[in-house]
């Protein structure tokens, strides 16, 4: 029988949450310890009801439990790395949400430490799980459309974040596109090697005043040659919109969004469908549990995690480019980023 | 805070499973004490997984445990009448599986016991919580297809059953079609006055010799003058064929099959998308779990269970009338079953 | 170079003027020398537009013209016979518009006339070359779908016709059904043996104070045990509904509505696609033109017409055997009608 | 009664003879007089069954007959200027292919004599006329997205043009992208300031041999702040494709591919559809009579033309952008093009 696998999580906002229930109703054999936030009382009757034993407000009760074999880091950015390298040294294996770390220089320290203490890593890209975006893979990886050509990716949010986030989020290639660098990833199986952004402000002034854009169009250009275009706005008023196309020598694959339903209703004015599912929430539910099966099946055969530490570093360096790329007004080569 | 709902269940074949693994999982406040069924030995790992108190080989330990206040029939048609008769008098609510039973005046003899004893009683129409048929219900109650003139309902599985079963299944009408019934039932919100069947044996002469037909086309006529029309299949290739249609004096709604996946593929040959979503099991996935929740909050806020006797009555009399159809070629009235 | 062919065409209404345009501008190497039409002076000017030569209001300058090789026959349905007859004996090749009588004794009669002058002759049931049910009918030839089992076809006006044309009409099953029937047939490969109507007055009374219905569902059986059924109504508030779908041991083909555009609009309320193509002209535009160039390829390369005698003959026995269903609420085999 | 038009066809090429067939067929009250071409004799026959009535060798015999009024330039791009103003001196209205010219002074001229001469000049950007772009120009027109954000452009042939065209081409941004820069601002109803081009030789080595590409991501920046993306391949292996999406404020139009038939065949491997209809000529039948029609619409009732000559010239600039931008690998502003 399988060994009970015991983990704490740090952080338990809105996505340290979802982990938790997830964890609780989706995977057997996990048992979740220990919570810590910031905010323990708020927490307190929420982790009763999931049979959580411990609630605190020191990650360190996590950290320094000898029956905690795993932690979820999903406080806020800027204490991941810092999180990170105190649980590799505790020698628990780390699931951490994206990004890493907005500093390359840091992401690449956080990598060193995990490699040296020989702990499992994984990082929260929960995309590459969902079962759209997994069949595009799938049929690319199985050489159905040939040698990828073109890869298109359609990234649009049904409402900006609030601007308090937005001001800290690093910007929306940080915060939003850096989704869509790794899915960039993970479909062609390739590294970019240049980036060019478009930006404009065109769904909220108050986004420009604090230095962001909330639209864009970024172009990839990666080392095999292949082209890729993301498509980027804050607002799409119709919903969540991610869809993504692979086009190839032999064919080409696209994935539309998923609906509440199929229904199709035609009557005297039109043929009406259903909108996209709302948000990520409800997009990438399956997605999000998917994940953390993959997480524990990782720590439980001892497998590489299908999202590893360069996964989590090669996409911030393609936000920093596109990023420098919108402020320069030119193409920016992601070896510029690294040699900074 | 919620009162704790205990049940057992009656019969832990593939059905039964399924229930209480959606309930252990999905439902919270639910406590399954007891699990019974004739090979209790064969599922006792599977019931200490699920954190299941108490296997026994005799359902009796059920309906004699005074902490126990519902139970889920779960076992064989033939026994189903029997379970419900002798749970309600045990003040025990009661899921069902459908068919209640095969017989109508038993049916009504069930019904008449169950309301005697004042318990709650659902039968296990599942495909009324599938998103899609519940939309559509939903359409058509807003008035916006108007006044339903046609209904349509496509009904095909990937695979006939084996031949033992179809043997005892009471025929294809009362196994398979009694959930288009339900579903005629259920979007028509009316009820069905006469029936035509048209059969034929092509799928598998053995079928036939069965005494079975496993192909039909099923004419309904409603009490409002509403027109429907069913086609079943036992065997698609493609896979688990499900979509309704309703056409009405304002518009027309419809919806078609669930896939795993939107993933479309154009290459040189053709434009290639996934088949639908393979048997029940996958397709009405959450429909199963939306049922046992919608039953247990009927028991703790004492409602109306959204599938009452009266439903798992009136299928069972249009399968019949479906059946007399068929044999003496001609139209049947349902009222024609109940004056037998 | 080919061989210029001379027509006429009885009967100017608005299928006849179809005809003649499309022959126009479409047609290479046909020329219409003559239309009649009883209201001869109101389609002049139509007709020096088109450059055709003469216009009478007796039809008999048409067959009587020994420079004439065929004739088109527009005009209405109780003079179909007369004129095919005449025709025949005139040794013109015949195109006549559907269907060519309500009387079976009558077309048998008419199609030994036209068999023993050895002219061409060829019925008007146009949706055999729309690109959508000849590529069905293709797909089913192919073997793709293997042996049919169960044929449906949907077939929705978007609108009753004028209550006077109702009443001389034949009724739904002799004016609107009988392409359905010739649909079935021309898909199936095969013959309607029984035929079962359902129908009821949903769409407007006056329809049913004059002894028709407006709404219908026939199920069908042909004589090697497929089933089919069609469901029809007189309005559909959202244009013209034509769909069919073939089911087999090996697959399944379905068409789906043509639209205007592929535009999808999405919004904060929905996702909105275009309404079908309004109404037979819209839809069946290109299928008109096809089958008369088939036609004049018939004449031209001395082959049998795609819509023969027969064609014409067989629906018209379906129909009536529908009406005598209906009336008799009772399954009719064809061969009731053939024998009456 | 309408006057009847007399033209000419310079060049009876493909484009030019689609053109003539298109005119005799589908535009009434337009008499094609002459067509000259270099290859006076190989057209001949063609031109007899078509009811032309003279075939030259020099197109002078066009622009010099007081008879014609206008004149349909389809002859290779190097001629197009020096053919329009000579038309224009002789008071011929033009109709002429696209693109006008590759030198940006030229069409300067050009427009400059067309202007001074006073006559109609259409340019053959005959996408604008297709159906599924229409409606999605006349949703943004009506506001029903809002203000545009993003506008994206798919344009992928099925096969590479012969090499020895691609050599004289002017490269794909003046032959092929140039239709897409046409569309862009067409939906836009805005002018394009800045463009990035990215391209890479993916299809054919050859075609990079010979200076060019055969893969690009082209970005645009409006002068309203819209961003704009078109992605072109000169190979897509399903055939012809051709979509486009806008988004904006209120939401967002998309345009999927026509394709021959409806038809969806579900069997025990997929689910399969038609791929997109071939090629330009299939896809754009429509198109092209709309764009002759609009044209002597034009002529006739004295009206501005659809597609003017600052239409022909824009996409030209914006084509040399893309071509600097793709050598120089920086955005370029088309007023750089403009100032050279």
């Amino acid at each position: 029988m399988q060994k009970q696998i015991t983990i704490g999580i740090i952080g338990a906002g809105r996505i340290g949450k979802l982990h938790a229930e997830n964890i609780t109703y989706h995977v057997p054999g996990v048992k979740i310890k220990t919570v810590s936030d910031i905010y323990a009382d708020s927490i307190k009757d929420w982790a009763v009801n999931l049979g959580i034993e411990k609630v605190s407000s020191d990650y360190r009760d996590i950290l320094n439990d000898p029956g905690t074999d795993a932690v979820f880091i999903c406080s806020s950015t800027d204490t991941h790395s810092r999180f990170i390298i105190e649980a590799a040294k505790s020698k628990k294996h780390v699931f951490c949400e994206k990004p890493v770390d907005l500093d390359v220089s840091m992401i690449k320290k956080v990598l060193k430490e995990v490699d040296k203490a020989g702990v499992k890593f994984q990082v929260g890209f929960n995309r590459r799980f969902d079962h759209n975006f997994k069949k595009v893979h799938d049929i690319v990886r199985e050489g159905k459309i040939g040698v990828p050509h073109i890869i298109k990716i359609t990234s649009r949010d049904p409402e900006p974040p609030p601007l308090d986030y937005v001001k800290v989020s690093g910007g929306i290639f940080l915060d939003m596109s850096i989704h869509d660098f790794d899915m960039a990833r993970y479909l062609s199986g390739c590294e970019v090697t240049e980036v060019f952004a478009q930006g404009a402000v065109l769904v909220d002034p108050a986004i420009g005043d604090s230095g962001d854009v909330d639209t864009a169009i970024i172009t990839l250009k990666f080392e095999n040659g292949t082209l890729g275009v993301i498509d980027n706005s804050r607002k799409a008023v119709y919903g969540y919109d991610q869809r993504v196309e692979v086009f190839g020598s032999k064919g080409c694959v696209t994935v539309s969004n998923d609906t509440p339903s199929t229904a199709v209703l035609s009557n005297e004015e039109a043929v009406v469908a259903e909108k996209p599912k709302y948000f990520f929430l409800e997009r990438y539910k399956d997605s999000y549990i998917e994940e953390v099966i993959s997480f524990f099946d990782a720590l439980r055969y001892d497998k590489e995690t299908p999202v590893t530490g360069i996964d989590g570093l090669k996409p911030v360096i393609i936000g920093l480019a596109a990023k420098k790329s919108l402020l320069e007004r030119r193409p920016v080569k992601t070896s510029e980023i690294l040699s900074e």
